[in-house]
């Protein structure tokens, strides 16, 4: 493609996205295909010949978009937070016009450079200390298998060469993400070695049964090395007592991770920086741009206090080779598994930048005001129940019915293509979730979202 | 950012990122800037209040882009191939606007359905059997990480559960790409269980090398699990004998892993299909599009004649649940560990369609030809030797003189600004290497570099 026609295809697809953002309810949020219906559509090979780029852009249009589920809508309220602001879009242009890779350092200065100062900053917003080192993956998932794998070797450090382990144990709490009992299965460590601890009424890690917990593998024999701590649980937005958690971990010399993929965004506010009270004393900590931050996907930050157990973990770089390297030229390839690495600090410094940190605070500060309006709204309606506290932007609640009527009322919602939402189950119970955190939803949005449900859509 | 400021900022850099592409040579293609100094001439501290765009964008013009390494620039002939097309940059542009997550197929069929398409599409092309399933991950490290974790819980199914495992042991050769070592290392496998079997005077695995390694290690009460065999090695594109390697694993159960992240894509050219003989044997195959197919970062295409053990090794979703699922609605989350999930698909669409396959075979065939006619040229240069068989568009060769004096020609020849060349070391001597995949590339500038590498630049 020449660069005048990706100069005239490249404004079309511009224009089409404005367009896109002018009228995001032009589309029913939640797609409305059949499974296979898409493929069915598409040709069973690829072609021989090349074909316009307009016919191609035609069939994004007719065949693909109406396959979309549409994260940036402003009645997108399920799962969590999500925004591709325009700033965070200009810089996936460049990013993917300049096809920069930070394998090394040198292979793109300013990629690696980036990435530094971006996290940087973004960890005086959040009032993490400076000790805290970033890096970027594509998703927590990937990030916090990193982090279990470097808790891992703080463990126990011949383990990396020999591959022999003691018998390792990991405790979250039940209502801790997906993502930790995968990490923990994917490295080999045992479903079964994953400890999910109990959690009281309001979502929040028992304290005393983690420690129990760990009392009784140390006596059976076993090896606890890593707590997963989590701020802004999945289900309910709920926070684990980090600080309790944190002595904890620390009187067993265990390795302390704090999942706040969700809310750690919320920490930019001076009004909820006290979510992350204890985080401070984690060995790493995981926040996600892509979810409240406004970042387009894919964007999550790992942190950690200890960029040598890091580095202990995944280099394969010999120690005296790396004596030789310039301190200051940092390669991002000796902390992780991958090698290959997107300039996906751009997008985020474009972000960061065009907003500014009050702008951003601003806007999570609402989401959450809104949020507990709606949640003293359905509080105040005799037909509804509250679920679980709304500390966040997240409501939990659901009508004082039986869990088929309540799963009628999603499926209707979300049937009208205005609102997506998701539910959760507590205590075996189906349950409501509105999650507020696009920034194109407004409160009014948010309150039509309720008229549909109380209405039974 | 409003709608009517994104198109109007949108404009501008479609425009820039068009004039970048005209006037490739505008920048010199490795950085020359010193470590530290972007980091330097950033502020320490993002901004309280939001800035303009337009000072932002000349912020990246002014500070970022000289201290970028431009990948995209037709003299980068370090590495691998990799080419930010026209219709893959636009590609990418939709994705970051729609910023569509295929966590579930709900989430977005059109994500979901789109991927297993062009995988199939590029499955046909490569002539790999319709048994292999296809998954996007960010990059081959993280790709082959999961290739490994699926092989060893095809040796070991009770592991998953109780993290107990066998004294695993895995193969690859000497030349093998790190990404299996490190794989193996973050599974916790253990470095010193990785065999790095010798290669043959072509730097291809010794295949009764593989067979008598294999047989030492049973005999020591070890179990070997994989093999991972490469087509088209990082420093050489040196083959390995796949259909002995094949049969070596398969009288011993193992699980074979064929790495053709680079040549993979050369096999759309039925000229070329040969070099993956064999592999339509593996249990698992990685192909980056994003090295010689024409994709920006990042896309990298794990597949599998397995889907069921990958889905065993990394699904969180119960059987009695998976039976209520539509078996049209893939849910990629349950067949690796990341769960976001960015609409990758969509730029390697564009890519097959836009161009078609025949085109593509012959920009390949073409940069094939020219590594051949330019090892050719060095060959008849009584100074200069060539190192390794120049099967692909990779050509390894060395001054006949001292390492330093080679290893100061490449300072020069990358100093020029026009041509960025990397290195090797083959049998412990400095080997310079030109690799050719770019493809803005032409003849021309192939012959150029070795013009600069020929009067020592």
């Amino acid at each position: 493609m020449s660069p005048e026609e990706f100069r005239r295809m490249g404004h079309l697809v511009v224009d089409w996205l404005a367009d896109y953002q002018l009228h995001p309810e032009r589309f029913p949020v939640l797609s409305r295909v059949k499974p296979g219906e898409i493929t069915d559509a598409l040709p069973a090979s690829g072609p021989r010949q090349g074909e316009a780029m307009e016919g191609i852009l035609r069939d994004f249009e007719q065949t693909i978009v109406p396959g979309l589920t549409h994260w940036n809508h402003p009645g997108f309220m399920a799962y969590f937070a999500n925004t591709a602001s325009g700033p965070g879009v200009l810089g996936e242009m460049l990013a993917a016009g300049l096809n920069a890779n930070g394998i090394l350092w040198k292979t793109s200065p300013a990629l690696t450079e980036l990435e530094q100062v971006t996290l940087s900053w973004l960890r005086q917003w959040m009032g993490l200390p400076e000790t805290f080192f970033g890096i970027i993956h594509d998703t927590a998932s990937i990030g916090v298998m990193h982090a279990i794998a470097a808790a891992r070797v703080y463990a126990c450090p011949t383990g990396r060469m020999t591959g022999e382990w003691p018998r390792l144990t990991i405790y979250c709490s039940e209502q801790a993400h997906s993502s930790v009992e995968k990490g923990a299965i994917a490295l080999g460590i045992g479903q079964r070695n994953v400890r999910k601890i109990a959690v009281d009424d309001k979502f929040q890690m028992i304290a005393p049964a983690l420690a129990a917990s760990i009392e009784k593998d140390l006596a059976s024999g076993h090896k606890p090395f890593c707590v997963v701590a989590t701020v802004g649980t999945t289900s309910t937005t709920s926070i684990d007592p980090v600080p309790e958690i944190a002595d904890i971990s620390e009187r067993h010399n265990m390795w302390l991770h704090v999942d706040c993929a969700y809310a750690g965004s919320a920490a930019v506010s001076p009004k909820y920086r006290h979510f992350l009270t204890g985080a401070e004393r984690a060995q790493s900590l995981i926040v996600n741009p892509h979810k409240w931050l406004f970042t387009p996907v894919d964007l999550s930050v790992l942190y950690t206090s200890r960029p040598d157990i890091l580095r202990q973990t995944f280099s394969l770089i010999p120690e005296y080779l790396r004596s030789r390297q310039d301190p200051r030229a940092l390669n991002y390839m000796e902390y992780g598994v991958p090698l290959g690495r997107r300039f996906r600090a751009l997008k985020l410094w474009f972000i960061m930048r065009y907003y500014g940190r009050d702008a951003i605070a601003h806007m999570i500060e609402e989401h959450i005001r809104w949020a507990q309006e709606l949640a003293v709204a359905i509080a105040a309606d005799p037909d509804f129940e509250i679920c679980a506290p709304a500390r966040m932007s997240v409501v939990c609640f659901r009508k004082k019915a039986a869990d088929k009527e309540n799963e009628a009322i999603v499926e209707r919602v979300n049937a009208t293509g205005e609102i997506y939402l998701s539910h959760t189950m507590l205590h075996d119970r189906y349950v409501i979730r509105i999650a507020i955190g696009n920034m194109g939803t407004t409160r009014d949005h948010v309150f039509r979202a309720w008229e549909l449900v109380r209405h039974g859509a």
